[in-house]
């Protein structure tokens, strides 16, 4: 593995998560695989999992961690190759992306989408253009468009949950939100799972929240969602804004929130979310502490999925 | 010794004290007693000697440190247990504390009162509820009501400054401030002067300061300042709101800043005060440059206060 | 070398320049150097070359870093000594420095000038208190005046790229910008060219753009930026405000931008900037994008910049 940006850089999903889970059991097992390597982590925006289960995993593989919050620490990068810079942007990405390249190994990047112009964002011009000009393995901490990490984590999280030789019911489902989220999650969550192809995969939302086709591929989709749940192995909650009218919020979501009551109708579903949820909004809270959730695995979860990342790439 | 977040988590006083001074004659000690643990310091508030001090103890212990600024790299975490999430905290102390305790072995923290609700301050419901779900040691780095690293490293400053045979008299003064600050230094100074017992503790402010009398017990308390710098051994000047008139500024205080004429009754007293100080305002820059003043060693000591804390905290 | 803040800090700058390539070729060379050495770089201001190549550097010696930004996580210092602090800032630097002396060995800083009042922003309070109090070496990380580890860059990379007998000819041209910006960058690399010795110096720029003298020297100056880049072999691209008319812009720089068409009656010249720069403003897209830039390696090299002085401060 070169860059981490999508399921498409993984050559085998089932290694990668096998990977992770040696990782899980033995996490100084190649604490000196990065001695001397030195990874960047650039946020854009906000991020707690993923800021500190990163920094863990590089440590773990010795490597050297400088955290940079380029939006509060740094200035506004610019994107646009044709601009006259004489706004509000400071640094080109153009100049700035082959000095980091010279500063480091491996540069992981966080930055979010506008929800304005989808073009725009499902182009995922910072990510390229960082792959294009900074010369090194570039590792998605979160982009417009995808959440890599937080999907590996996620299918390691099922492969763990799950001992049956047949495959599991996967339902993703829409939650209600006060405000226009991301696709990334989404979309992302059902690029793995139908990379992975050891589940039988479930979408459901209200209609309107079509997800980009491009990731959902063959899964069924229904706006039902009690029937979506019936013998659900797994439930995964999470919200997003529309895709077709773009970063819109549709309606107030009524009656979408997860419920124990709603629950009764699956498999003793494991229930699962990225986090940070909406207690009682999303999820209710007496599903989140209950006996089912996995959240907290999944979350935990997520330094072993990029422990495997980060070690592939450095074994490159 | 398990969480630190109080004079209550210290089962032998003198025996930390010592500890600390063992640390500051030798920092490297136990270099690799924290060897491949992972302490986070998250903080909620701004702060400088307790950011970089319980770095360099941690570190000096071997190890792996990770910042992480909520407010400012993260978001709002809610308290509340029955709340619909549908405002602006993003995510619950509830989800977000077992997934941290996951990320590390040891958890520290900061964060400051609002001062406008006593009884919400007081019951300490931020650290209270990282210790229920985190699963890990906790370490206050401030909290709404006490600084317990603060004032192991004023109790390490006095026994490091007292060679006599009797008591030092340690009088705490209330000094003027331009803004409502937390009671949190001065409760947490006087549960430690008395947990200590090794001082004749004497406490002066004007009426309406007077502290919460579960930190200061038998303390001698006057109104009177002159009366309390009399053979005063070691003076702690300190700025705090009203108790009683919750969070409130009474008076200018005029007369109340710590001037060298003032000091002319005391037993040659050595100053103290916790940092940041206002000068000429708190106290006079005569006083904070002059020879008495040991709050410089008393920010240095900082250091080995977190550092005998961290150590015990690892050989529970 | 004790503190540097200024190539006068520099004895040998032959010799600082080689050290720094021995460590480019050899990054690890002295990676024990700074065992049990802490370094603190201190921000009052963004960064993003600066903070990382020093982190890089300091790492590349064995040293421990801690970053604080004290602009974002601690508060507002004061620099007056005289001061009832009664107002907006929360701590003084002669209460502050000390402190900082005691956690830290070497401590970095970058402040920039306030652009307002030109004799306190040259009077560079901040470094020199810091120098005063903090009882340890200071290090320059970008001052009000001067930016000395981006000089020494500079002077790294035309020694790499110049192999002929004779002196190169290296050119400081002004060039255009939306706001004002602080000479450091310009009076630095000036004061460096002269003080190295090895080149044929010339400024360019508008009337009204002169620098302090003291820095420029003897330097060539001309407000004919065609006849300065005649025959250079090195250009380096630079914006700044007015010196005489303190902080001001006096024009929109038309027809000051460097354009490859520009660049035609030069000997061939790499060019240089310290980037961040503002494209199609400071410098063309096409100028920045083409053969003869060397910004690039320039940014590149602040890190063996700061691991040479690092290194002597260590062996001072």
């Amino acid at each position: 593995m070169k860059h981490f940006t999508s399921v498409k850089d993984v050559q085998d999903i089932d290694a990668l998560v096998a990977q992770a889970l040696l990782y899980k059991q033995q996490p100084a097992l190649h604490s000196n695989l990065g001695t001397a390597k030195r990874i960047g982590l650039l946020f854009m925006n906000p991020s707690m999992r993923t800021r500190i289960s990163t920094q863990v995993a590089a440590r773990n593989l010795g490597m050297d961690t400088i955290v940079f919050n380029l939006d509060k620490e740094g200035w506004q990068l610019e994107l646009d190759d044709d601009i006259v810079m004489n706004g509000t942007s400071v640094e080109h990405i153009r100049d700035a992306a082959p000095v980091l390249g010279s500063y480091f190994d491996i540069l992981c990047v966080r930055t979010f989408p506008q929800l304005l112009d989808r073009d725009a964002d499902y182009s995922e011009v910072l990510l390229s253009k960082l792959i294009a000009y900074s010369g090194i393995p570039i590792v998605s901490l979160e982009s417009a468009t995808l959440h890599p990490l937080q999907s590996l984590a996620d299918v390691i999280t099922i492969s763990e949950h799950w001992q049956e030789k047949r495959k599991p019911r996967v339902v993703l489902t829409w939650a209600p939100h006060i405000k226009p989220l991301p696709h990334c999650v989404a979309n992302s969550f059902s690029e793995w799972i139908n990379g992975w192809g050891h589940a039988e995969f479930v979408i459901t939302h209200p209609k309107g929240y079509e997800l980009d086709e491009k990731y959902t591929q063959d899964a069924s989709i229904t706006y039902d969602q009690e029937a979506a749940l019936q013998e659900a192995d797994f439930v995964y909650v999470k919200n997003w804004s529309s895709y077709h009218n773009y970063g819109k919020v549709l309606s107030d979501g009524d009656g979408w929130m997860l419920t124990q009551n709603r629950l009764s109708v699956t498999n003793n579903a494991k229930i699962m979310h990225c986090l940070p949820v909406r207690r009682n909004l999303e999820l209710s809270a007496e599903v989140l502490d209950g006996a089912n959730s996995i959240v907290t695995q999944q979350a935990a979860n997520r330094v072993w999925a990029a422990q495997a990342v980060l070690s592939q790439i450095l074994n490159h």
